[in-house]
């Protein structure tokens, strides 16, 4: 149990360091009979491929997926999906000053202090291609969702001091935006104040929301397996964000009863509605089929271009400056990271849920 | 996996309802040798218990717990710890007019759409008081951790408008104020605050935040098990919770690199210093040995007094008014429940980080 | 992870010492919608009580038990269903003289060695009473079975010597037998001989058989979680079981693939029809919907009342004589554990494989 | 959970079909500071790889592992070990005549009733090349348990009638019999036996034991978790396997308890000594430093190159001969997969044991 398996049926176990021969993930128990290609899988990689635009980093991969095992003649068999990435672009020279330093902002001091032993090319498993991992087998559980009418879909929403104008928002132009913002002002906005930190050899922080329609209700399991907790986990289980929100999230805290409650109106074909969402699609840990809403906020790239003051293995101070090529924002790249992990808990919670009730078995069991 | 269970070696079973004839919570992988007897369990307890003041529902509870097993001679055995919490004062008749309602901002609806059945009395497993099983076990992991001279302590930091003042915070003077607010004005104020809230048959969100401190460097798996991502998950599972932060949380997003960096100085006694806090604690999943900083918004209480509009189960809508005894506040009691779920992740991973290292095996079972 | 806990979606946690104050058990992840009482799981509790006859325990325990929580109105509410039966007849005295000694085939010494501490008082965790927490649950589990048409049965094969003749066995006739032989001739065969090893001082090993009936084809996981996999470990963590078999066992490694083989014949009514069933009605770890064949064999009870050498905490051997009252067979007593454990393991498994293929899904989540 | 994991701390995860492009598992939980390289995983399969000689089947595959993550500078580091061999001799076309058939004594049935789909090349995932994982994994815990100067040694003791003497017994001698059995003239016995059977266009079964030495005492978690009960999952899970003993296994069920408790003679070095060993290392679930014994009985391989009934999936009955490449016998070969699922089961038990006691964790953490 190092921490590289995900979900409890549809289960996921990613491996795999910045610098080393590859980076993968093993699907296990993806129900059987799903279409699934590796063209399902590379559309969304390729959303988060490095070298999109100026504003993420210039190594160059192509992050090309195979599946080696768990389907057959077009289709998943039941069995596990071993999917696998290649790295090519594996520059460890750039790394050689900080081996012996604990960078600011980095998991360099706590792999350190935890194993005894870090592979320091990169940031060996902390490094952002981890997420390939967490991509590939989003991609399929977004397969399974589809299968059932769910979507997914995620956003940036803010970045530095940029917001987006919900009256201007169209989820529908996300892509033309280079930053993935679903309002173009916000997104030249955006644009002109990285310029600015790029030019301060600085980074900024961002914020991404997300949100799942068409989900049914009766998804999370009470207590400690609640949707919106295994949510927060997943979420905040992505390198860089420090805040989860559900619903209308931190506002929540400061206000009344009586502005907070979303009122139900008449159900329509058996599906309650309501007057508002500010809970964001899920009571007491269940979904109630409205759309579910999650916001993620991240931090700022920690490694920058100046000089800073970084611990050695030494116990004393250096002054140094971080080589190698980084991102002065990461939320355009982790939008589908986000879509990945909601989509991950959402199969998981789909398929617990499916034995809720002594009914569900019968229908599945008896003829 | 009904996801009454919380952690993977330190791991708690939680069970009962509102009304039903108990409540309780089974400890399984608690570590042989930590002195225990009911009173250790029995503070905490009173601190969540209803009835402490004009703020928290009046139900009269004594809630006394019981260890029924896993203790010999005053000390843990290794065995599993069952605790059991009797309930009293079970005033069913208090909810027999929301037996075909869904309530607004309640659990009702998902229930009934997950199980297709529900205990409508109290709330059921949806009750606050469902909250004893982990402030209980919460108790004994905090035994654990102080065992290694790890500290955990929460507080209230807002409560609908009103912020504590940072400048005049004392950790020592929280349980002097009724609000568990650490500021004396602020929590003037927020009483000030509720009593509005009350003559207006409404109720008020609130924060919490907790410290946890000397927790060694190295707790915390990378990638999903990351520290911060159980202690989101174990945060959001708290029913009420919308939004959980680590450090500086959705600050982060709106600043760059630079401000937010934690710039190291240099060791003391082998531990590294950092100029500044801002991710609380956590870096890369892992914790890093300064203090881990985390943040919980709770939404106001769903039940108010007023009539409100519900769903009925014929689909139609009706304005009822929410009978029973309810907290226009809940994050006074909510306190040490935070607290819990902090002790219990952290117990949690310790035993995990425990074998981390093939040289921490060798000092475990070689002589 | 103390090991109290048992199954991945129908998941029980078992506690409780044999001179605690109570033994009981939590079931997490049971559907809703089952009809449940006690008296259901008092008839189970009632095939495993101590002092049904001259072969067992003369401690007498009525073992009550009381259901806590998850039910309401009669049915299972898909919450956590509390399970607890109090302990009435500790008498610790029987145990002072073992305080410092390790008996020879009990788990003293091992428990000692793992923990730095003992219940010494009638092997604490490792008593035989650890069963009540597994009956009471298979008892829960059997209800769910039953709404599908599955049964499970089991009955005592052999005591010693002496073995039914299985031209004679009769399923309907095993609680006719005081020692659950399904063959009048070989059960009074066998009481004969536990009379000669009462005489002595002496205690008997034996065997116990269980068939389980109308399981449908398609249960158990592929590699590690097969269902015959999960069945030895679930009897074999029965406390004296030594070996597990599944359909001929044993038997199979002697043979040749043409007499070991089982052929097919026509389908009946989509059924595949064997010519035999030697594979015990599992096939690469998936049910055939044949029937389940499982066989365990016990080693006799360690506790005798002659004097044996054991070891002293001291280190050194003293010949002692166990006080107490022990059980000179356990098997009798044992048939209804080994169906829970069958029962409990069925149960989990049919949860598990309603989600293997994306119809299922269907099924359950459109309409 | 489609139960290609295996392990709590020391968790593996196996994927891949015999005739996909590789077979692969990835190892997360190893303690980092391990010295691994392939030349320690490469001997483990090499000691399972098909065409050593003519007992086994004639698909040539070299079966190289590589290692794709986990380990930096020659040693682990705590993160996921991933280990890839690809299949390198697919021939598909072997398998096109019973791509509408179900084999007896094959998982063929199962696997369509369970998932509505399968992979009948080679037998896909049931085949015996996903040991593979296992053997590979194995090593890497092999490497673990030595360096607590704990050991684990498998042979074949029985090929269909022939069983070894066991006072010619030579531990030493294993891998001179092409049998693997440490006892020449057995092993002559048995290929005498083996010729007769090929003749015959027939299989045989066997008997695979397993020794675990140097295992400290404590290891193994009480009531379902048990070393024991975890062997008998890990052992049974082999494809094939009917029956697993530990220590004396099925002989203990005729004894009376005089003759099976191993009574204790003085300690030495503080490690308590037994006169016999019948229990084989085990009491109570927990390892009390004696060897562990384990013993597996092996079904004859069910495909025979004779005509056998099959089932279509039309529900009639054909006559049909399985063409393709198979084994006679597969102890030889399982040999180290027994080995490895030991070493597998022992390492997640020693990292699971070294948080028993609240001493331990001070050894660990505290200065």
């Amino acid at each position: 149990m190092a921490g590289s398996g995900f979900g409890t049926i549809f289960r996921i176990t990613t491996w795999g360091e910045s610098h080393g021969k590859a980076i993968g993930v093993v699907i296990d128990g993806c129900p059987a009979g799903i279409a699934l290609c590796e063209a399902d899988i590379q559309s969304f990689l390729d959303r988060r491929r490095p070298g999109q635009n100026r504003y993420t980093t210039a190594r160059a991969e192509s992050d090309c997926v195979e599946i080696l095992s768990g389907t057959f003649e077009g289709k998943t068999t039941g069995t596990p999906i071993s999917l696998l990435v290649r790295n090519q672009d594996q520059r460890s020279r750039d790394y050689g000053n900080i081996s012996e330093l604990y960078r600011p902002g980095h998991a360099d001091y706590t792999y350190d202090a935890k194993y005894g032993i870090r592979d320091y090319r990169g940031g060996g498993r902390s490094s952002a291609r981890e997420t390939i991992g967490r991509v590939a087998a989003g991609a399929v559980a977004m397969k399974l969702l589809r299968e059932l009418g769910i979507t997914v879909q995620a956003y940036v929403s803010a970045i530095g001091p940029v917001s987006i104008d919900r009256s201007r928002m169209d989820l529908s132009r996300i892509e033309e935006s280079p930053l993935r913002m679903p309002d173009p002002e916000a997104s030249e906005q955006a644009a002109a104040w990285l310029e600015k930190c790029l030019r301060a050899q600085d980074s900024s922080g961002g914020v991404i929301e997300c949100i799942a329609q068409n989900v049914p209700a009766g998804l999370g399991e009470p207590v400690f397996e609640k949707l919106d907790a295994n949510l927060a986990k997943a979420v905040m289980s992505i390198g860089a964000v420090k805040a989860v929100e559900i619903g209308d999230g931190t506002l929540a805290a400061a206000r009344t009863g009586s502005q907070n409650n979303d009122c139900y109106t008449d159900s329509e074909n058996g599906r309650p509605q309501k007057a508002s969402n500010h809970s964001g699609g899920i009571l007491g840990g269940i979904s109630d089929g409205s759309p579910i809403l999650i916001r993620a906020s991240f931090k700022p790239t920690p490694s920058i271009a100046r000089p800073q003051s970084m611990l050695g293995r030494d116990g004393k101070c250096h002054v140094e400056t971080i080589r190698g090529r980084h991102d002065p924002i990461v939320v355009a790249r982790a939008v589908v990271v986000v879509e990945a992990m909601t989509a991950l808990t959402l199969a998981d919670h789909l398929l617990l849920a499916s034995s809720a009730q002594i009914g569900n078995l019968k229908k599945v069991f008896c003829r």
